[in-house]
């Protein structure tokens, strides 16, 4: 990992040309360390206006309170932390869930089985993870139809191979083909073996998220993996206000583990929150406290994330809409309130309510891109891939916004100051009236001096007709089967991997199919 | 103007759902007053850098220098400001530019001929003006083919009837089917007569420019023009380091007449600037004092606005690319040196390569106008209907990026922390595990509570799928026909039409037609 960092901050500092010219030799399958941010933040709230959403959230968890439902242990565990209970209703002493927060890290590192792939999760590291969760897959010659495991394995494979993914992610896709209460071996299984980034665990079930730890070790070891985190995993409020048995069980089994739990309130402001961004704020802080210091009840130091899923429903038709003013809004609040309460944040990525990789999708999942970055969000999750309100992954528009993740990473490094940044010889020797084009900065800079989309047509028009007048979306379905073609598996050690196949064949063999 | 902008920051403070609610009854129609914005700016640049390259400007300046080429007065006007004149090439003393741009103003008004359209340019202002100088126009009935006139009126008219742009523009389109002598006649007046927005002059011959004044005078009065800024005009320096005697010869005409100047480097980094942001943002700041400086010495007091056009280019097809990284770090860098030069800033607006209204034109053009705003721009030319590099007008672009320019606007009134936006009565109203679709906050505030979209399809999948399937560009298709179904045109005093008329009349016929 120390090789890879010392890469990024070299090409920050304009020294890293060979290094980028190393990649670009290697091909797509180089991957780039995880994002250390050079640039500074995006900060739209100010003091006052946070300070005002922190007293309300207090006022809320004090007043009306959080339920934590089905659930006697977290119910003994909130009393004994001094907290008020009334059935399922946990209502707590201003202050209380700053206070068990302390124990949590501000920020922690998720090993992968490639340690040069192991990430950082806070401060100024960002981390790009692919879509989670969608029950269906997009691409151009199928349209759309059920995810299957085989899908599933590709989007890991694509995962793998981008350079600015540095995640291999979850659910990537749902597969729809697999028993339900079985797949999530499967899938766990999928990412070790097609990938080496880092991964996630199952949620679905406390006895699923036990055999992703369980498989975990058969990769990392019993004792790394009880000091060290190596999952992370995606725990939902069912906002408003409410923590389930199926959520509470699994982040019980992920915090007493050791590994890190994303408490994200899910949130479709005008259903689940106010349809104000200070009102969602506030709802958000307050589900997030609740449910990030249960963690520390259960095993004080266990890694947890400041989690917010932003969006708003059309008042028209009930569905979310994605990359409008009002969630960007909530996502930069949300991650100036995550920085003062000391813990890593997620939210965004490349969210988008359209069916197709069109300019609807491009022009809301750059608005949430843009705003995720500036906000600095240590972890996104949905980095690339969503579609329609994720109810699809898009093979397109996954390699689509691969490319934006590494023109963000580019943008992440900053301006170069360095005497080859400021480039005063290639002003004089070239002069007025002259060009750049061949002087000698431009020749020693040439190939690492911009950018290179692997989407975009930079053609002249008539190069752009004689190939065929294809849209992006047309280029990225090229593309995608290339990276698919020339995808070659990391290696896996063989005795590993026969202990996780022997694992998951006595799990499954240990229960029927169950397919709902 | 007051009225409309109490109207602004009324809403900002929450208290303009009303206002909200009749712009949305008006219809398209109803513009809103420029943005003023109620959001912090973001400084990628650190006081280091920016230091830095002004003190590197300041050294191409004083040892390089800037051609002014065919134009013996600027050059007499150079040598008695205390510069040196070598040929063409004037080299300037350590701080003479940046003395004599203590004379402009640092905001101004631009005015409308309907006043509640004038503009502030400058300040926590941003303004939003079209698309500016393709020859061909696209749409998807017609593909690409040349522009006329008549599109020229309809891009006027369609600038007239988006509600988040503030100012007619200048050159929307070129009309290439009227003479290249004469057809500026044709472009100005299409503005007047055709909308109520403020608008830009002719800077292709100076006695173009002095045409776009003579007309300005027809409209708003002698002296009225003489004291007030009625025209923005496009001063491109020819990068590296040259003002050729075209737009010396406008750029004089219009501050003799205290109108307003755009002094913008046209910039392809790699070609006519350094392939560094450093060695560009350095370069960029010399041509625009230079440029800037000199409109003082035509007419000190004259405004004047700092222009940036940052674009690199490809660096296999040797085309220009948008809303890439690099670009973008120098349009927000420059927009800092213009602030702390004290002068107004023009860049960005929703540029892109692509050909076609697809993913890539809203990627490149969503990353290029959130900088572009995030960077407190004052000046946006080309805020919607850019395409192919600024080869083409796009019909479909155009709507489709007024849909994002009011989304913008919507960001930049901030969050509002109001009680109605704090909504505390609402999260005590709704408790856990329910929802908020129908309780009384929701209700009062349902209409005005998030952006309604133009173009984005967030209905379910099914009802889209009935609906034939439509990418963006297809429902841009049929949004931009109903807008100029629906248009109609300002009122227009007939005495000051006839005097256009008239005016014009007398110049073509004073001159044979020229097609080149």
């Amino acid at each position: 990992m120390s090789d890879t960092g010392e890469e990024v901050r070299g090409r920050r500092r304009g020294g890293g040309a060979e290094a980028r010219r190393e990649r670009r030799r290697a091909g797509s399958g180089t991957s780039l360390t995880y994002i250390k941010r050079n640039v500074p933040l995006y900060d739209p709230v100010g003091e006052e206006g946070l300070a005002l959403i922190e007293a309300n959230a207090d006022t809320v968890l004090q007043e009306i309170g959080i339920e934590f439902r089905d659930d006697e242990e977290a119910l003994t565990l909130w009393r004994q932390a001094g907290a008020d209970i009334d059935g399922a209703r946990v209502r707590f002493p201003r202050g209380l869930c700053r206070e068990l927060l302390k124990t949590a890290p501000s920020s922690f590192t998720q090993h992968a089985r490639n340690p040069a792939r192991s990430v950082e999760i806070g401060g100024k590291a960002t981390v790009f993870a692919p879509v989670y969760g969608p029950p269906f897959i997009r691409n151009l010659d199928e349209g759309r139809r059920y995810a299957t495991i085989e899908d599933f394995r590709n989007f890991v494979k694509l995962a793998y191979t981008a350079p600015a993914i540095h995640h291999s992610g979850g659910t990537v896709c749902e597969p729809v083909d697999l028993p339900v209460n079985k797949r999530h071996y499967d899938m766990v299984y999928s990412h070790i073996r097609y990938s080496d980034k880092p991964f996630m665990g199952s949620v679905t079930h406390p006895q699923r998220a036990a055999d992703s730890v369980a498989m975990a070790k058969l990769v990392f070891g019993e004792e790394f993996v009880d000091q060290n985190c190596v999952l992370i995993n995606l725990i939902n409020a069912n906002s408003p206000m409410v923590f389930d048995e199926t959520m509470l069980g699994a982040l019980k089994v992920y915090a007493r583990a050791g590994q890190a739990c994303i408490v994200t309130p899910f949130i479709l402001a005008g259903a689940m929150s106010p349809v104000t961004v200070a009102g969602t704020l506030t709802q958000v802080l307050a589900e997030v406290l609740a449910g990030a210091a249960f963690t520390q009840l259960i095993r004080p130091g266990a890694p947890v994330v400041f989690g917010c899923f932003a969006s708003s429903i059309s008042m028209q038709s009930g569905a979310p809409t994605f990359g409008t003013p009002e969630p960007t809004l909530v996502s930069y609040g949300a991650a100036q309130l995550a920085r003062r309460l000391g813990i890593p944040f997620r939210t965004g990525g490349s969210l988008c309510a359209s069916k197709v990789a069109d300019a609807q999708a491009a022009y809301e999942s750059a608005n949430t891109l843009n705003s995720t970055v500036l906000a600095g969000t240590n972890f996104v999750l949905h980095a690339a891939g969503w579609l329609e309100g994720g109810l699809a992954s898009g093979y397109e528009k996954f390699v689509m916004d691969c490319d934006q993740l590494a023109m963000q990473q580019r943008f992440c490094e900053g301006v170069d100051l360095s005497e080859n940044g400021q480039a005063m010889d290639a002003i004089r020797e070239v002069g007025p009236g002259s060009h750049y084009l061949g002087c000698a900065h431009t020749q020693a800079n040439f190939e690492t001096a911009f950018y290179r989309s692997t989407i975009a047509d930079n053609n002249s028009y008539e190069q752009w007709l004689a190939e065929g007048e294809k849209r992006a979306d047309e280029r990225a379905n090229d593309l995608w089967k290339k990276w698919l073609a020339e995808y070659e598996a990391p290696a896996l050690d063989e005795g590993i991997d026969e202990a996780l196949q022997d694992y998951m064949k006595r799990g499954k063999d240990s229960m029927p199919d169950a397919f709902a």
